[in-house]
């Protein structure tokens, strides 16, 4: 059971001390470098620690583009030694779920970047309906798709 | 001509690029692991670059501590190839007319550790009017001083 939890003054340090695999460290910005990001996109953004019964074994940034506008996903990663158990595809659910209540505005356009060396993170993303727009910056190919408003409330 | 500036996402990389001093990174977090700490606490705290000339030429974070209540000062730094020029001095008279202005609550307290081993920014300190206040947590040393209101608009 994955969830995400806000990063607060509670939690910080945990994500302080998530630990890149070795070699993704050129993929994604460590959580400490993300969340000196986050305050400066504050009122714009959301950080989370990423929880696998009730431990914090992964972290991801939501943020408001509200030039394009759209949401984008952040630095999601999982600890070296939380990978392989499905919780990057879990915690993903998660933040589009989180997207669908639309926090910071009203796009249904999601975006991330992914490295073009990085076939496991990309697979992940096609996996949950993400697919290459064309653009690129670099090593990174920017993947999007559309999610629709939850509809909270509205059941049955 | 020493100025403190806000860190905003127009300067924060310059802010990512400072340099701490070989040996230095023992007795300061670096920018970046500041500004991630300045998200949790934002609503309390204002991280500056020290600009001298118009460039960036170290970092200081003002915290408030609402349980003492106090004015903290943390993670001042001045870029490894900017030193020993006077810009530390003028920031922290720059840091303590801001504190002054009571930004967050209406302490006179102002407080900050330094490193046993660090005798160079204990000078700097007292030189301000710091002195130590007996409260010692492993290597570091509490400081602390009064600070005046700031005699804003009743000049003459």
């Amino acid at each position: 059971m994955v969830e995400l939890r806000p990063i607060t003054e509670e939690n910080f340090i945990d994500a302080f001390e998530l630990k890149l695999a070795e070699g993704q460290e050129r993929f994604v910005s460590h959580p400490i470098r993300s969340l000196a990001q986050a305050y400066v996109y504050r009122d714009q953004c959301q950080p989370f620690g990423i929880y696998a019964d009730g431990k914090m074994v992964g972290y991801v940034m939501v943020i408001y583009d509200y030039d394009v506008p759209e949401y984008d996903i952040w630095h999601m990663m999982i600890d070296k030694a939380e990978q392989g158990r499905g919780y990057g595809s879990e915690a993903l659910d998660r933040v589009l779920g989180y997207i669908g209540t639309r926090p910071f505005g009203d796009s249904d356009r999601v975006a991330l970047t992914c490295n073009k060396d990085n076939p496991t993170a990309r697979k992940l993303y096609e996996s949950r309906g993400f697919s290459a727009t064309g653009a690129e910056d670099e090593d990174e190919i920017e993947l999007a798709m559309t999610v629709d408003r939850n509809n909270v409330g509205q059941k049955g």
